[in-house]
Parts: structure tokens; sequence; C-alpha cells
């Protein structure tokens, strides 16, 4: 089992927790930062309006159950966002590159998932950092929903 | 210049366009979807309470001002979810699978967005359909603000 493969499924870490509300400017591979959070039903509920997909399985209690997850899921996109919160509470002012996201499970709605986020690229001449980036489903042993990797332009990084 | 630079530069595209609220079955490479939007104030300020994306570039005039993009910004993860909702308007009951995002250029509150997406490869038998997705600023002769690919499980696939 690789490095990789310890941290995403036994919860391994081995450089250091970055920490929401800090200013962060030291930063090597392995830091690592994660967060737990729910997707509430009015969450789920406002998201459609904003982001205008009211695909009724996300919304509609009686259409989640028809569907093949037997119950309402929370958008994609909406939970792919927790990487972008990860980002904006520990690496401020970073310039998010890009983002691949892969859903491999769906996220009903209030239940628990944890964003895990791990640097695994540091490049300290252009403050790129490359992390990798998935959502795990807490109470189906860490299964996970969601799994890419993201960039940033992070200009406070120091070598 | 190949097929797909015509498209996204010159708005040329050779399928037919899938309209929302239509059930479409019949999907061939080619095909396509257009939406123009905007991300409002409100909704980007919506959008920071629900993700827990509270950057304040996003929702601080003054923060935008100070910003490199001196004013601010949509969240990346916000307009990268028209592509959920074009495919919740127009494959309906889709799984979504995957996407890729990379933000190119920044979105500013209430700019003239468009999204479009293209069919770029079917398989009839596991009924999967890809796609390219780009989110285009109108009013900057068309320049790429977001732009990836997505795949999708789509039932109601007929050959």
């Amino acid at each position: 089992m690789n490095r990789f493969n310890s941290l995403f499924t036994k919860n391994i870490y081995y450089g250091s927790q970055l920490l929401p509300g800090k200013k962060h400017t030291k930063i090597v591979v392995g830091d690592y930062f994660l967060l737990k959070r729910k997707y509430t039903e009015q969450q789920v509920k406002t998201y459609a309006e904003i982001s205008g997909d009211n695909n009724p399985i996300h919304t509609d209690e009686e259409a989640g159950k028809k569907s093949i997850f037997k119950q309402r899921v929370a958008h994609g996109m909406l939970t792919g966002g927790i990487f972008g919160q990860m980002l904006g509470s520990t690496l401020h002012d970073a310039i998010y590159l890009n983002q691949t996201l892969k859903f491999t499970a769906p996220v009903f709605l209030n239940e628990e998932v944890e964003g895990r986020m791990e640097v695994i690229d540091v490049n300290y001449k252009k403050k790129f950092i490359k992390l990798k980036t998935s959502l795990h489903k807490i109470h189906e042993n860490d299964k996970i929903a969601v799994e890419g990797e993201a960039m940033v332009l992070y200009k406070y990084l120091e070598e």
C-alpha cells in the first residue's frame, strides 16, 4: 500500500495539519487539512435556486425515493465545493487554478462527510501547490464520494 | 483550426442543439447546448453561506478592489456549477460521473457569461456521454473563464 492509499484509507498523515484562520507560508508535501460537514435540506434547496440545477432528485423527497439512490442526494457540484471552502479558509487569497472531480458515491442530505486535502507537490518558484482532494462518507467506512486533484497559486508561499 | 477550436472560438456547431425541458434520447457527437446567465451579488453571498467559502474576494467590495482582479469575483465552484445546471435541465436524470474544471479567467458579479457543452463521445452500450464544457465571458470577446470535460451516465440514451 503506498502512502496515498494509507492517507485515504487509514487516516495516516505525514505532514502538518493546516488549520483554518492562520496564515500558512511554509507548506511542504505531506501537509494536509480536514473538514467535517453536512449538507442540509435547506442548503441543497438554496443551492438548487442559485445554481439553477433544479433536478428533483436533489430537492423532492418522492423523486429521491424513486431514484436509483432511494433518497435525495446533494448536488455533486455542491459537495465538490467543499474543496473551495477548505482552500478559502486555510490558504488565504489562494487563486484556484483547477480542480478535477470524480463523483464516486452519492452524498445524502444530512449525512456526515469529511473533506480531505493533502499537498502532493509544491513549486516554490511559481508558487503553485498541488493537492489531492477527497470527500469521504464517515458512516460508510470512509467510502469516497468525490475525489480528484486541485492546483492553486498561493502568493504567500515561502521556501 | 480543428473542429473544437471552431466551436469554442467561432460558435460553429455541427450537431443539434439540445434544448431544456425535452426528453432527449437520440444523442450524437456534435450535439450541443448553450446557456447564458449571470451571477448576482445575492447569489454569490448565498453561495458563500451555504458552501462555507467566505473568502472576502467574493463577498466584500473593498476586498475585491484590493485583489489582483480589482473587483469581486464569483466563486470558481459556483461558476463551474453551470455545467450541473445545464445537464440537469437538458439530460433529465443523468448521473454526473466526473467533471474537470480549469479556471482560466475570473467571472465578475453580474457579468454575462455563456455555458457551452458539446457531446464529444458517446458509448451507447454503457450509456456514457462525454462532453466538452466551457464558460465564456460574452463581453470579453468570448474569453474562456472555465473549461474542462464532463462524463455522465444517461439511462435514456438510445442508439
